[in-house]
């Protein structure tokens, strides 16, 4: 099995936009170039990840689409869907297409244009991909499920409404570090919780989440370029090695599972990745988490090992996920702040800890880092992905 | 590269159905355990090819439901989404992720529900594989871009309406050796264009196509199991190696086509597949090409260099494609007869050929079969596949 690089990674401004999908995505892919400009004769395959392509936006063959609006006839393209995990899968199997020595240089791009259509219609939309006759039929939405999970998470650890804000600030003053990200807004305990205009700024979605508990709807793309190992110091001097790719699934229907506040895919796919990387969490320097919802940040960052369970919302109120801090946590404002455009979330967060590994992330630059994780979670936790990225030599 | 083994295949009876889309591609799955009982634990991986989940069924995140319904759980998944090519494309993913060593055992399953809308609705739903902005508005549907390749392509070869009929009614006899195919109705060259009841049984549906020249809309669903060949005789004895992968993408609007009537993509797609499997066109003793309408048979029997250029209608009249003849192509009815549910075709495909090489194919069996060729053609060509396979040692 050969090693696996990333030679250049971008994404668009996260945010609304008036562009057609498969414009957004070309766009996405051009950020990967304009990190690092590859002959485009050398791409051999485009994986494209977008999750609501039919429903959003009433189109299919979009790989065949986005390869023909870059113009990289004839190389080979697919797109990927798995949920609010298209992205990372997508990593996943352009990364198994290098390794396997078929392909030696892959573009994946992700993307998501959720705000062709009104709020309620992209909550539906994200809905779908619930049980359909077991949760979806009684009106279950992606911010409902998390908040029934939120409830029973703090119930078991003594988190209270203080810690999911913790998530919400660190991450909003960190995607202020971050151009890219669509959430520029500067958040404070007293604004968003205490103040008695609180209710209305910050008002309830489900109980106990509120607004500010739950990821923006973003449009935008991200691309990264993966290469042979072997061949990476042709195109760049920073190369970053994908030393560790985890995946699991867990029952789809949540109310099946024996412990709902077990994220069991969680655990499973980090350890597959750390295995396969040859590290553990104690090696992680950056992390980029799944925060759809700020719970998801606490649970996942227990989960995969970054802290022991329960502890997840200690590390916070010590500000060890904050930038400087002992275990830094999505640096590039996460899904709560960068944006949450589905279909390209799961690359954003490669782009993030690329720039991480290589010293190239500006005013959010964690200090030396070396290794970096990464967790997208899809479904309601029902298949998540997880990577262990190094910074090559 | 490691090489990769089919050592299971199956499809459901394609047909109208009442099932949901998650349980058709679940019983799908099924049909290959039938085939060869593999201990589930040992799957590690869940392809679904499918196009239409989020536009005809209202879903998404369909790859974790289809493992739950399996109870393959943590089994990875993704769903792959590649128009009509969608199932090669999916085997092409598996074949690779065992090809790299990362995999031992995948199971592929492709199923689309279509017939859950209305027959206009699901030629709309094909038809949002062409360009957006420069063919969808326009009207433009999958029939009427078929109809104008056959215009253009009969002109220049001197086909006529009998030779696109006799490919309707070589597939119908095929098919009605084939329990599985959707279609079970012998038709006569009289009884569909000479009779003056032809008018009406089979009408125009886009000139110069009638009725007959186009397959039908079907439901279903068909899996196979890969494994790296090296432990496929653990399995069986009757391993088909997958000896050759091919694609290539074209330019997605088929009017920047240099010469529309140059299927581009398939010349490339097959070369690619079968130089990687060290044999030529003379090799195959079986095809399965992608005849969602008649003409494309033809083309593609050309373009994959079957016969020359120009004499795909003449091997036709010398019954050189039909079962017993020097070159059968679609023995199972092909997507005209069997049907084509759009993202179980290309297993189809591969589950006929499965069957051919291992000498279990029946009544329609072609004798001494050692080499195989796949055809799944995307968008109007513009997304092409192709594999090249051999009976296993």
């Amino acid at each position: 099995m050969r090693d696996v690089a990333i030679i250049a990674a971008g994404q668009t401004k996260f945010a609304r936009t008036e562009w057609p999908l498969i414009d957004l995505l070309v766009e996405g892919a051009r950020t990967a170039y304009a990190d690092n400009r590859i002959d485009e004769s050398l791409i051999e395959a485009v994986l494209v990840a977008n999750m609501g392509a039919g429903m959003l936006n009433h189109q299919s063959g979009v790989a065949s689409a986005v390869v023909d609006g870059l113009g990289l006839m004839p190389a080979h393209a697919e797109l990927i869907e798995n949920g609010p995990a298209s992205g990372a899968s997508a990593v996943k199997l352009a990364f198994l297409g290098i390794a396997s020595g078929y392909y030696d240089v892959v573009m994946v791009v992700g993307g998501e244009k959720m705000r062709a259509v009104t709020g309620w219609e992209s909550t539906d939309f994200v809905a779908t991909l619930t049980h359909p006759f077991a949760e979806y039929v009684y009106g279950v939405t992606l911010p409902s499920m998390a908040a029934l999970f939120a409830r029973l998470y703090m119930d078991k650890y003594g988190i209270t409404s203080e810690h999911l804000a913790m998530v919400a600030i660190k991450n909003h003053d960190n995607g202020m570090l971050n151009p890219e990200a669509h959430v520029q807004q500067p958040i404070t305990m007293d604004g968003i919780l205490h103040r008695p205009e609180a209710v209305v700024n910050n008002p309830i979605v489900a109980e106990p989440l509120r607004l500010f508990d739950c990821c923006p709807v973003s449009d935008g793309s991200a691309g990264i370029i993966l290469c042979a190992a072997e061949r990476a110091k042709e195109f760049t001097d920073k190369p970053v090695i994908i030393a560790g790719v985890g995946q699991a699934t867990d029952t789809l229907v949540v109310h099946e599972r024996e412990d709902p506040t077990d994220l069991k895919a969680v655990t499973l796919a980090s350890e597959q990745a750390f295995k396969m990387a040859g590290a553990t969490p104690a090696d992680v320097d950056v992390a980029a988490l799944h925060d759809a919802f700020t719970i998801l940040e606490i649970a996942e960052s227990e989960h995969a090992g970054l802290f022991p369970k329960g502890e997840g919302h200690k590390a916070l109120e010590r500000g060890d996920t904050r930038i400087g801090g002992k275990m830094p946590i999505n640096p590039s404002g996460g899904l709560k702040a960068r944006g949450h455009p589905v279909g390209a979330t799961g690359i954003a967060q490669l782009v993030e800890l690329t720039k991480q590994l290589r010293g190239d992330a500006g005013e959010r630059q964690i200090k030396n880092a070396k290794t970096a994780y990464a967790c997208n979670f899809g479904g309601f936790g029902n298949n998540v992905l997880a990577f262990v990225l190094k910074k090559g030599q």
